[in-house]
This record gives structure tokens, sequence and C-alpha cells, in this order.
């Protein structure tokens, strides 16, 4: 039996996108942001969804490039604090410790020590409500060495995260539960 | 060092969306998407895209109403089945035995047998390339009466499920890293 919860922000799962930003003096930020995902396969396009009262919101009207770096288990309190401050009031990178570093691609920076990086520019903005999204083409996607194998991205050595908007909380992937195109054939009509 | 895999569709995670329609005839549909997310936080919003070519594209055309069903682990191939199939071709509902239920707010079905649903209202929609764009207001959402802890969603009773596109994979939620708004404070200047 279904019970209403009323009208609200979940699903399961959604992202933790940090995305990367210059600001008017070319000071680096990035936010942390759960509303986006993938929106287009060609050309391959990745939407979130921000706040006018963020600093990233600004800068990306203002640059129109932006990255969006994917952090992986032992970075998870790193992008938090990505996500509870404001790039207004401190030097993001310099309380963490991380390490922005100038796309080759866009002119935005990016955190290093995330394995995953998607550049991006910016396409078209909608305003929608308290959130305004953004949808940026992917320009380039860029894995550290170490989470290839093969030359192909192995999910087992990036250790993605995604949050959990019910209790406000971040989990780990776990089991592989089969290929897609794959577990459905069975039950298709012999 | 990065190296880059080319511009692709690659994040972590993705969701595993049902998107549930009548067609022309009220025939239920179910299409599985992972090319989405919540959008907006106020109105509530979700967006997902799907290409001109599904049949549930035209669905939401006209109908201009949907539900989005979420799966949990056990039915991971019938959450697939939904995605390679086309409701042009098959009755999706009849041939994996899931039960449709027309929804108490929209006009369109859902699937009784997974845990969580958005009843979702079409507010526009977004060519972009292959795909477009829908995003809906999310007017209610249901979760099964045994996945509430004290009213509130428990998402170990949930228990959800995730798409990787790099290798097409389905996976299980993993542990609990922490609390978001909380993990990060260890980083604030003292």
């Amino acid at each position: 039996m279904k019970k209403s919860i009323g009208a609200r922000t979940l699903v399961y799962p959604t992202p933790v996108f940090v995305v990367g930003t210059y600001d008017e003096k070319g000071k680096p930020n990035a936010m942390t942001a759960a509303w986006g995902g993938i929106c287009c396969s060609s050309p391959p396009c990745v939407s979130v969804s921000l706040r006018k009262a963020t600093y990233t919101y600004h800068n990306l009207i203002e640059r129109r490039e932006f990255t969006i770096s994917i952090p992986s288990e032992g970075h998870v309190a790193e992008a938090d604090y990505f996500g509870i401050t404001s790039g207004r009031d401190v030097d993001k990178f310099k309380e963490t410790g991380l390490t922005p570093v100038r796309s080759e691609r866009v002119n935005a920076p990016y955190v290093k020590e995330f394995p995953l990086v998607l550049d991006c520019q910016l396409i078209y903005h909608k305003e929608i409500g308290l959130h305004t999204q953004f949808v940026g083409e992917i320009l380039d996607v860029r894995m550290d060495e170490d989470c290839l194998t093969d030359g192909d991205p192995n999910i087992e050595l990036v250790k993605p995260i995604f949050y959990s908007p019910d209790n406000s909380s971040y989990y780990a992937k776990g089991k592989c539960l089969g290929r897609a195109f794959q577990l459905g054939k069975g039950m298709k009509k012999r």
C-alpha cells in the first residue's frame, strides 16, 4: 500500500556534482550540487540546477564555461564542504587543501584530486523557480589514469558516491546487480 | 594524471527512472530512462530526457502527465526490460507481470510493485538534440508503507539502484558515508 508523503524532491539516487567556475577576478570556486544529471546523448549534455543566491550562479552566467568534478569516497567531506560554504566568503580550495587546475578545454577550474572531470560549455539556462537549470555541452571527459583499465573507465576504481535527499546522507556504491540491455532479455517473449 | 576519454555521457551515478504514461487508447506504458534528475526545489520538479523515437515521448506530449516509479533491487530485471522494449510492440506490464495502477493525482499509471512513485505534470519540454528534456512538477510523492519508518522514507528499506553508463550496469546502494551539511563542517575555519 502506498502512502502519500507530499510533493517533495525525493528520488534515489542523486549525484554529487562539484561545479567548478572562475569568478570575475579569476578566483577558482567549486560548489556541490545534487540537482542534475545527463540530459542528452548527442550532443552529450549535462544539466545542473543552482539557486540564484549562489556564487557559482553568477560565475556561470558571466563565464559560460564550467567543469563538473565527480568525487570519490575518500573525499566526501571535502565535497560536502563545497556545498555548505560560499565562494563569496572563503577560498574553498585553500580551506580544503584541494588543488584547482585550469581545464585544458574550457575556462574553468576542476578539482585535481577528484577522479572524473567533465568540461562543459553552457548552451542555455532556464529559470524554473527557486532553481535555475543550466545545460552544458560536454566538450571532453577526463579521468585519472589509475581509474582506467585498458583505457576504459573502471567504476570499481573510481568509487563514486551518491546523495540521498530523504536523510541528507551520502552513500557508497554497492554491489553490481547485472548488465543493462541484458538482464531484461529473459522477459522477452519466446 | 588525467587522461582525456573524449566527450561522452559519463557521470556516476545516474538514476533508473521508470516513466509511466497512457497511450492514446489508454494502454499503460512504462519506459526506463537514466538521463534525468531533480531540477528544482520549489516548485519541486524533476527532469527526464527521452528520444523522439520512443513511445513514451509521444504519450507525454499528448497527455502532459506522467509518473516516475523508482524500482528497488528486487526488480532490476523488470526495470531493464522496460528500457529495451517499446510499448508500440508489446504490453510491458503484461510481459513482466507487474501491475499498472492509475495514479490518484495524475492521469498516468505507475508500477505498483516499485516502492517510490512521483506524480508529475509536464510544465515544459525542450529539444536539446537526440534527446528532448521533459520537466515536470512533482505534485505528490507516494511510498510503500513498509519502506517508511515512523512516517519517514527509509532508504535501507527502499533498496534503490543506480545505473553506470560506462559499463552499462546496475548497482545497489552501498554503505552510508555520513551526513550532508555535517561532514564538511570539520573543514570550516576555526
